[in-house]
């Protein structure tokens, strides 16, 4: 029978919990799709529900979430809506992929 | 108003689903805890429990999904429970990690 073996830090101490507002499926793939963007560019709306493969209603039910939570900004001009990360957005996803990085250890 | 900016591949094209039953948190935090046991290594459930600061209830849920997804082994012996992963739950974390990876991008 194998030792009881020690759990190695990944996992053990409790990393920073993971945001749950990134950390649904649907919008840790808007996040990380809109962290991707240079600071300052936008991306309509029908862009990325086309590039993430959504329905118009769950992506605006997600965006409303991270706008709700300060992370994603979202413009009007005209018909037209674009969206970016706020300040807080692009930090909120560091720290949120820092304690997967911390969680999910190397290799 | 800047340019309407292309998507970079993080979180663009569909990454391969994130496997639902390892990452919700709780069940994220124990795969990446036995992934962290050297192969053929086991953890006694106790241990387990208060590495990760959960309630033997909570711990005992996650575990019968996991186990029923065919990821994670418990054996009892006497009134010790132990737990490991099995090859296709280490196959499964570390393919759910890598399509974490790929919608993450790195910096």
């Amino acid at each position: 029978m194998a030792a009881d073996s020690e759990v190695p830090a990944a996992g053990a101490d409790a990393p920073a919990a993971l945001d749950p507002v990134i950390h649904a499926p649907a919008r840790l793939r808007i996040m990380a799709s809109l962290a991707g963007l240079a600071d300052g560019d936008t991306i309509k709306f029908p862009r990325l529900q086309k590039v993430l493969g959504m329905t118009g209603g769950n992506l605006i039910t997600h965006i409303r979430k991270l706008e709700g939570a300060g992370y994603v900004r979202s413009e009007k001009a005209g018909r037209t809506t674009t969206l970016s990360l706020t300040d807080s957005g692009r930090a909120a996803f560091h720290a949120y992929r820092q304690s997967l990085r911390d969680l999910l250890g190397s290799d």
